[in-house]
């Protein structure tokens, strides 16, 4: 992913109004940083994918929390050569049924299924690649603000608390904002604009929130009003760290979460990209 | 509630021992910090209210762990003006009464009912701001230490761990108390004295909790020891954070836990005060 | 534990190839930091014992996640003097069985009965006695190195947050192994070498243990991969980190996993310090 980003961003950069500084290396292990003017606020948009590890013989463990359903597909490849196999799940165990036996270790994703009408757009892994899609977009207007590509979001975290390190004591920037995709709801409808979660697991300073929404407000993007009490997101890890970060997701929602059928309606991304391009000048 | 404080130390400060040093501002979000002569030791007193966020609909989700039965009086505002409500609870799903709908992400709390008897006090939300009371009047007296008013400790955390860290590398101070407000039960008793915990989820270095006690135990102030296998509190986050800190929890027992009906008994409330004020000057 | 072992490093690091500083202090509260030449990687082992402490009348509560069954011996000591009493498991509750009362926090541990066959040795604690042992075993011939004995890693982690922080600021070491003792399960067995742990709850980074694998296959020394969902070591604290730490779990398989009886096979002890001493030198 990270490669995929670098050579994405260095072909295209130049089209963009500002050009970023490229920021990555070993002190940021597979993350990816893009600075761009006098940053104020940060964009996290994590690049992960769920899936399963090869376990003992034919046994799986999830990566993160994806859905797991007898008959989806999974691709990977071990020393023996590519793979496509099919998910078991048997009373909560996992399996995979495959012509040979597949390596120890061996991580296996779901299998791109990219589907596209007038208003959807469906796959796996929309969540989170959508939240970088977002970023990429937002990037082409971007004066001030960094974009922040990390890692574990799916799988209890481990980057975001050293990026975020990095970008309180080099830039001074305290504000962040959760390019990530949510949940469709009871209160959270397809084409009824991009969602700003109030809270999730984690509740983010309030002041910050209704400021967001304020600016949302006044800029007559479409926008829903997302809380819940459960899910989590880098904000968890922002919160958490030795920072005093003010944080807010912002995404757009989607129906199937976590399966090889995630659906978002298009009007959602539109006014993502709309939201963040707001908010990035006027935060 | 840092307003509230910021006022009532501005008004007081004159007549304190020592007139401390007040630190807040954007980098410490909505903490306040106070500062005496050279500190050693840091008191830990968390402002938090637990409650409920107004979801969809007529739907409520926690803030913290409140208790919640039907028929408890909630308080809050929206755009819409001030709120008085009442608490459905159904299975375990949370839902509230009102006239009208309340506006998503809207916070309630508990309606105080403050009771006072010649023994006890009573009424919501002692839980945390016994704690409070506590350090403001240890205050008075207090010639070296710091006190940090802290956020979000009834949630998961997130203030600790800066405060935590600005704490060691401005001041370095490693020791902390956590004032706050434990619980009733077969080993802990009302009106038998502050409870020293020497331990709940987490388990603080021994020899910081034996030197505590010693000290209890010469200052002949009526004290209880409390060991639990549950249960956390700002020392949680203390002992997560990248700095070697000990810490150690102490504080009056109460009954009716994250209730309305909060009851703790007075003379406990003296003995937390007295060894506080014991501990601050010898730790 | 610290005391035992600065004395034995004291006594025997002039027989080591290379006499390593010795690290310790208030700033470090019990752990013990050994540095050797010019570090590139950690070992961390941890110093923990898990077991019980005494909470009221004859009740107990867990340190760490001990195995607890009615008759398992215990001992430890309070004011009164020594105890050796006997642990009863009732439907989930723990309580001792004593001539007399102990006193409130005091701690137990299992009574050590350490048996030697040929092939194994048997014993409480060898999880992570083990893992010190190896650390201990690996000193005699590092060059550069640092060999990191940290607190609290069966009950939720408190010291390897500041010990890495040191290790990263002060020294630029970013890469970690585990030094600790692992399960025996239908994929890893006695007497097959060394686990080298690809996942457990949480997830390395794929390029580091990939190195380590490589370096194993060329060493020529016998070990096993493992995989697993679940379980935690002091990694799981280096990932949390706000520093882009690398590590892998590394060590030797236990059967009877936290009771008063683990079982290692010998052989996957020797197969231990074989591989530390090789990926010592070669990451």
């Amino acid at each position: 992913m990270k490669d995929f980003l670098l050579k994405y961003v260095k072909k295209n950069k130049s089209f963009w109004k500002v050009e970023p500084e490229i920021i990555h290396g070993p002190e940021f292990q597979d993350c990816l940083i893009l600075k761009f003017g006098k940053p104020r606020t940060a964009i996290y948009a994590h690049m992960d994918s769920i899936g399963f590890t090869v376990r003992y013989q034919d046994q799986l463990v999830p990566i993160g929390g994806p859905k797991a359903e007898t008959g989806y597909k999974l691709v990977g490849e071990d020393a023996l050569g590519p793979i496509e196999c099919e998910l078991v799940e048997n009373d909560g165990d996992l399996h995979y049924k495959f012509a040979r036996g597949i390596q120890r270790g061996t991580e296996l994703v779901f299998k791109c299924d990219f589907r596209e009408s007038e208003e959807y757009v469906q796959s796996c892994y929309l969540d989170n690649r959508l939240g970088v899609f977002n970023a990429l977009k937002v990037a082409e207007t971007l004066e001030d603000g960094l974009i922040i590509f990390s890692c574990w979001e799916e799988h209890g975290g481990g980057s975001v608390s050293y990026l975020a390190r990095h970008m309180v004591e080099k830039w001074g920037v305290t504000q962040a904002l959760i390019s990530d995709i949510t949940w469709i709801t009871e209160g959270v409808e397809h084409g009824q604009g991009v969602a700003i979660s109030m809270r999730d697991r984690s509740i983010p300073r309030r002041s910050f929130v209704n400021r967001i929404i304020e600016l949302a407000e006044e800029s007559g993007i479409p926008y829903q009003l997302e809380v819940e009490g459960a899910g989590g997101s880098d904000g968890k890890e922002l919160q958490a760290s030795p920072y005093p970060i003010d944080w807010c997701f912002v995404g757009a929602p989607e129906d199937n979460v976590h399966s090889p059928d995630e659906l978002v309606h298009k009007s959602d991304i539109v006014s993502m990209i709309q939201l963040y391009s707001t908010l990035m000048k006027r935060l």
